[in-house]
């Protein structure tokens, strides 16, 4: 998407094929800055630091940090060492050992004089099949955005709320939640996003409303605590978020206070819509409440990240030193809260047969 | 309550009767300091940097003020100069108007000799009579709490959700929602509270956390996100939370995030409970849709205020500078969520027909 009138992506091969190039999402929104990664442990580093994020874009990355491991020694000693090197760094991440694992797969066989063009090629792969995911489900997402559009009483834009980032910056361009928001702008439809903050680390204020911004698409920033009020007053036309984990039955794994909204959602005739691109759901799933829930580190929450007066970047802590705190990463919306899945094959109910209908190559799992 | 072991009031006279001390909660929840207040400029200035906070609180801090401007100039001038000056602070501080009008209204036929000192015992008894509506709305709660107690299957302590502030730092002492929860910690019924951040301004952890571990009452401080996904793992009893204006029928408006909360304990077949000193309930009005919902400052939305790293107070810019963000105060929670109002007369339905039980006074109004 574009950034600054340039058209970017959050990961891309340098010119000179030396390396690639990512947005460093630290600095984000108060700088935007390209960092070069040319070695396994760059890429590692850029990853465990969080310079990127999101699954898709994770995965994407290491893929590409394999193949530079295997520039420098193609030995099967030295792809095992990237391989452990590399799962290490977010450990939960699953698209991470997936992309490390089909990377490794690929060039197992291979002779190691060609194994690292092997790897950078199924990289590259990797990266182009996620855009055309996410320009898929931002087709179809589209589509339902336009129905809702028509359907609507009210004047002015369509007034879409979101939580947390499911943009270009989460995946390689697009994104999931954001790619019919983009496609709607870019189609001259009229589309205002509601952005909620998202505590505790704020991908909302900080990555969303940035790549929206960006790309020229009106959007507001509210608290977490905002969009009830929103919904109640009639000033949302529908909500769309991401999901980082789908069951089998459309129950929806996402960031947390997902739920909440879902909820007011309901309670106003709202309806709400889930991009999920089909790595994200899990068949073997049957209730949301299998899912386990990452809890992390209480700093998080402790501490919030900005821009300092002086314009340096701090963090100050908001929460007395002797109170205990918790950090639940993600809630699950359950399935009868869920207005629509928007997959790359099509929107559909959340429900085992929605799904099954749009990839009837998993009947045979039920 | 106590702070440090020794019992504290929000506001309360100097020894020597010649001002007031007051917590200062601009400093909260890193440094505790009382500030003296002697004049009605040091009054003014308090209010209006929201070193004192609350609707309770604010009206005694005006009325003490008023008081101590008349003793520097007893005459209707200085009366009328002062009133003035007091209410401009907050114009919308429902509570700051009617106590200092009260205080006026006492003094006005006062030869103006005695004035001052009527005006300052008048604040004085406002004082108490808030904090004795706070121990019985604490007492008619710590009921509801000893019965939801013995309902519950669970072990260890009760679990209660709150949001926002509405502790004994809002009020003179005790609090509104807090006070059941200080009751039954005393009583020696164990209880948990999980507290709200309350975003913008983090009330919650700021204030009612600190609260809350100076008295010695069990907490843990989670993000404005995390009340749904706590409810449907079973880990909260009840929640309790305050209100700025509950009307007639038993809708609530209270701090914006307040609704969301209420949806999920409904979808959780949770208790959710309000706790209304009747000084909140507007018997004029009958929907909480009619009620004004302020709409405050943004910047409150783009920084998050905390302690630095290096122990100073600083605020951190969280939204980027382009984007527009919008702040809603306060939202409002419909009746049918409400599972019970506790005010100092005892616990009702949240419905006309529990008010007037409790109010028949009021019936006149229907």
């Amino acid at each position: 998407m574009r950034v600054g009138g340039e058209r970017h992506r959050a990961i891309r091969p340098t010119a000179d094929a030396a390396g690639v190039e990512i947005v460093d999402q630290t600095l984000l929104p108060f700088e935007f800055a390209l960092r070069r990664l040319a070695t396994l442990e760059a890429t590692a580093e850029a990853i465990r630091a969080m310079r990127v994020r999101g699954a898709p874009l994770i995965g994407v990355t290491a893929a590409y940090g394999l193949a530079l491991a295997l520039r420098r020694d193609p030995g099967d000693a030295a792809l095992d060492a990237a391989r452990a090197c590399l799962l290490e760094t977010r450990p939960t991440a699953v698209n991470l050992r997936w992309a490390v694992d089909q990377v490794c797969a690929t060039v197992r066989d291979a002779p190691p004089g060609e194994r690292a063009e092997r790897a950078w090629q199924h990289a590259g792969l990797l990266a182009d099949a996620d855009v055309e995911t996410c320009r898929a489900i931002g087709e179809h997402g589209f589509t339902l955005l336009e129905k809702r559009s028509a359907e609507r009483c009210g004047k002015g834009p369509l007034q879409v709320l979101t939580h947390c980032n499911a943009g270009w910056l989460a995946c390689v361009d697009w994104g999931t939640a954001l790619a019919p928001i983009y496609r709607a702008h870019d189609a001259g439809l009229a589309v205002h996003v509601w952005v909620d903050e998202t505590r505790p680390l704020n991908q909302g204020a900080a990555l969303t409303a940035w790549e929206l911004g960006q790309h020229g698409v009106p959007h507001t920033v509210v608290t977490d605590n905002a969009g009830g009020h929103l919904m109640q007053r009639g000033e949302v036309d529908c909500c769309l978020v991401g999901t980082d984990r789908t069951t089998a039955t459309g129950d929806v794994c996402n960031k947390i206070g997902t739920y909440l909204k879902a909820l007011a959602a309901r309670d106003n005739g709202v309806p709400f819509y889930v991009a999920a691109p089909s790595s994200s759901i899990d068949w073997t799933l049957h209730d949301g409440e299998e899912i386990p829930i990452e809890e992390r580190d209480g700093c998080e929450v402790r501490r919030v990240a900005g821009r300092a007066p002086g314009g340096e970047r701090a963090a100050v802590a908001v929460v007395p030193d002797d109170s205990p705190v918790r950090n639940f990463a993600f809630d699950v919306t359950p399935a009868r809260l869920v207005s629509a899945i928007v997959t790359e094959r099509g929107a559909c109910d959340a429900s085992r047969e929605g799904l099954v209908r749009l990839f009837p190559e998993q009947r045979r799992l039920d």
